[in-house]
């Protein structure tokens, strides 16, 4: 069992709001020929388990403490009964356990790491990230720079905070992770074969 | 003149001691059939100018201040006259601006920022850089993990207080690279094609 889980590779990115961390995961799943979890991970969860979408969402990448009676405390990890955030946290551990994967988000770099993934983490400068939200979002959407600022600050907060929860690691700090990619100015889908090419040569060496 | 600027490849490797950081870069110009520059830049430098190589190699990556009299204070970057340092520094700068190359510390991503170099950081957890440093080591040389790890701490800080001398740009922060590369558990040699085909995608796009 355990040369089963050393086998496996798992690619993990944690990313910025704006950095194209979405799209480089998606891409670089279909390169590697393997399944990109993302928002899927939350349906595939709501669906076995009769959750709400929105439900499971905000367990996934915000808060879960909330749910968590106070004598718990910190010890979540290992709380005294099961309740519905944990088994939504396990429910996704157990179909990212699956196989080989490209998970984005939800904290899976902490969540897998006795399965050894690669940890990513994709950023860019502020002018780069606000070219690619204003690029993806709908015609029909106004939205101030200002506004997208601030998104994007809150949004990655959030993720900030919801990693805290796991692990003292600062979210972001590079020691962490095992590549950072700046995306700044470039072209995400350029990238992807020698990504691709890193994440094949360093799971040849493991 | 600006555009061949423009189109020059020039990749600068920043490193943490005993991360592999020279290996990779040596490594890296040979994929790309570039010149890579380290410690040759210092013999060059030295023999065009006639310097010593000892104080060519300490004015390219650890101390230029206290060759200044103390009325330049910190506007070293607009001297009043052309000294030794700035000659040194000048030097390397005309040798790296000939064509495209790999060019290993010399604090050239910041040095040489107007010509859009692809910037690397190059990094390892701990008990990686020891035992690199263990490897690299001549078998005669009887040296303590205490002592390699204080060499480590007291190089990196070095390089970091030499990077403070040309910009406010934290050493090591991953903001200011391109690309940082954890070569934790790694051997480089393997890792190469992937890093050398992700430079050439990155200058397709610039």
């Amino acid at each position: 069992m355990r040369k089963r889980v050393l086998s496996m590779k798992i690619v993990t990115i944690s990313r910025e709001f704006g950095s194209g961390g979405r799209e480089l995961g998606k891409r670089l799943a279909d390169a590697l020929g393997v399944p990109c979890y993302d928002h899927e991970i939350i349906e595939m969860v709501a669906e076995k388990h009769g959750f709400d979408k929105n439900y499971v969402s905000h367990i996934s990448e915000k808060d879960i403490r909330v749910f968590y009676p106070s004598t718990v405390g910190n010890r979540f990890m290992n709380p005294p009964t099961l309740q519905q955030p944990v088994k939504i946290v396990a429910a996704q551990h157990e179909i990212i356990r699956q196989g080989d994967c490209v998970i984005v988000g939800r904290c899976a770099d902490v969540l897998c790491q006795d399965m050894r993934p690669l940890n990513m983490f994709v950023y860019a400068d502020r002018l780069s990230k606000l070219r690619r939200c204003e690029d993806r979002a709908d015609e029909n959407e106004q939205i101030s720079e200002k506004e997208i600022y601030r998104r994007m600050k809150q949004i990655d907060k959030e993720r900030a905070a919801y990693r805290k929860l796991f692990t003292d690691e600062k979210w972001g700090r590079k020691e962490f992770y095992h590549l950072c990619i700046n995306t700044s100015g470039k072209e995400i889908k350029a990238l992807i074969p020698a990504v691709a090419a890193y994440v094949n040569a360093w799971f040849g060496m493991c």
